[in-house]
């Protein structure tokens, strides 16, 4: 996180300690509200298409399990889809009757759209895809997904976690109907934040799974009205000091530009790429012909856990993903644990030569 | 919030800051992990029986729509019931046919016990209660609710959120199945903090309404499997300052003694509604013989909101409760917004007196 992003929550927590914590919101209301205008301007959307959420996850969970499905009906996913989406797919599919099916790749292991086309049909109720995968520095053709599921009016649900932040992101490009994000990574935001972006005119006419008297204010004996806005899938409870947070880090991320972000993480990326793919003993095991900045790695006879410790030890930051991660792709690849290396605008050149000169260390 | 508890979560944003966010709860694994044993300590739980959650609506809501209702099943509620579980209770009705109906009360406007046995049949499925209510300084009698549910093998899922850190709790003496509540009333803990108690026994047969990995990691080609304990109602992601916070405060109260700070709280609230009882204009709208440190009043001619900006103008925090947030209740007693005062243990006498002599004011 920038120090902005930590001096705003922490000015917010001892203003709620100081004055309490109703009123630390009232006298910040415009700023909370602000909020949803800053993430709005992040992705294109209008305020009223955004919900907060304490993380993606719950963004996601709050999206996906609000949607309808019979016996039969089709949900499609790539072979990359985050774990925990997965299982959320499955569990689903054994409750309704739907069945998930895995969208086939191109030669680069990348979503392919022209096999996704010929898949759709009247029975597909909904694509659920993973824009930039956990790992694998993948970058799905999210656009040309758009254009096919609106043409065919297919519901869309892009989880867009590793991309917020990282690389430019506009709804309406996109063509998605739902989009989920976490602050906490590419945005350098606070844990413990997320939000779901719902197009307003799909959202009329989905209910969340789950209410309470935020979403759905009781308006009589024995009804409630659902808010009008997708903050009908919030509750009425927040952490207001995380959210100060993400709005900070959303304004610092837009005032940097997220073009410029992107074109350095990417620079800084490739350098890191080119340079341990010419260490002998590293496997690179990305994918796709112009990855993001998740640069994924293995060393020939170290452990991921084990490589992890090493840089650690020389306050390097790096992170394993494990094949449970990523099951589908892990097990096509049959990929072990693997060091996942993500650049940001910040990091210097001399950093990437760090890490490499360590990771060469590693190797001999 | 004490100032340990903002102080932990300080240090932890900082550290999360500067050696980053997984290198943070790595190296505070053994704090993390202890929160699940202080709450454990302050409802007499085992650890396996916790889970914590990012709001005290979250933890109610994985409780409640985990459950399963089918067409005339019935689901017994209180009078006072909270407007979020309310509505809750008519969507799932809605969805599933089952019926929501109200256990009469007594006289005194609590719950009746004898009026709840005498409902009991083998279509009720559930009890769900709140033990003190959001407003009305009511106190249900959750422990006899608790026999009658054990006696007929009710799932009893009971609301704790004003009771936690006001009055003891032991789970065990309660006979519940589920209790949630918030970190942040009388616990005062942070916002975005919460937590469910889940039975074992009871939780070893109770899929979450929604998962992912890891409460229910993938562990096969079309397999997940649930965590043993219960943290299977948990995400993976989560807000681990708060969590810091969450457990400082937990710890703080219990250092303190949850007996002493009834006694203490108790002690103001009877001392205030007395003196604001008193004063001609005013009206107290509490319910039951042994109210707790929630005492609701009005004041002729002045509404609540204006009642709340004048007390606030001179330093004095109070909230003001809509007749939304308790539907039956307030529809029943007609009540309007009404002002809500909770003297907590910190309070003294003497800002008790400052209290009423400012709603003397008012009143003249």
């Amino acid at each position: 996180m920038p120090s902005p992003v930590v001096d705003g929550m922490v000015a917010y927590l001892r203003r709620e300690a100081t004055i309490g914590g109703y009123e630390a919101s009232a006298e910040s209301t415009a700023r909370l509200e602000g909020v949803y205008d800053s993430i709005a301007r992040l992705v294109g959307s209008k305020r009223e298409e955004i919900a907060l959420t304490e993380n993606a996850t719950l963004a996601w969970q709050r999206a996906f399990y609000s949607l309808r499905f019979g016996p039969g009906d089709r949900i499609l996913t790539t072979s990359a889809e985050f774990a925990a989406n997965y299982v959320a797919f499955l569990q689903v599919a054994r409750r309704t009757g739907a069945r998930v099916e895995v969208i086939p790749d191109d030669a680069d292991q990348v979503l392919d759209p022209e096999a996704l086309e010929r898949m759709i049909d009247e029975r597909v109720k909904l694509i659920a895809i993973t824009w930039i995968p956990t790992n694998g520095g993948l970058v799905n053709p999210v656009e040309t997904v758009g254009r096919i599921a609106r043409t065919y009016s297919v519901p869309y649900l892009l989880d867009a976690c590793q991309a917020v932040g990282q690389i430019p992101v506009d709804v309406h490009a996109l063509g998605c109907d739902m989009l989920t994000a976490t602050g906490r990574k590419f945005l350098r935001g606070p844990r413990g934040t997320g939000f779901l972006y719902m197009r307003d005119d799909f959202l009329k006419d989905i209910e969340p799974a789950m209410i309470d008297l935020f979403g759905a204010p009781w308006v009589g004996p024995e009804r409630y009205e659902l808010r009008s806005d997708a903050r009908r899938f919030e509750t009425w409870e927040a952490n207001y000091a995380a959210r100060v947070g993400l709005g900070v880090a959303v304004d610092y991320a837009l005032s940097i530009g997220i073009d410029r972000i992107e074109r350095r993480c990417r620079l800084l990326a490739n350098e890191l790429r080119a340079a341990l793919g010419a260490i002998p003993g590293v496997s690179l095991h990305d994918l796709g012909d112009r990855p993001a900045s998740i640069v994924s790695f293995t060393v020939r006879n170290v452990g991921a856990r084990e490589v992890m410790r090493r840089l650690a030890a020389g306050k390097i930051n790096v992170s394993v993903s494990p094949p449970t991660s990523t099951p589908l792709d892990a097990t096509r690849r049959d990929l072990p644990d693997i060091v996942r290396a993500s650049p940001h605008y910040y990091n210097t050149f001399q950093e990437v030569e760090t890490l490499v000169s360590a990771v060469h260390r590693i190797c001999t």
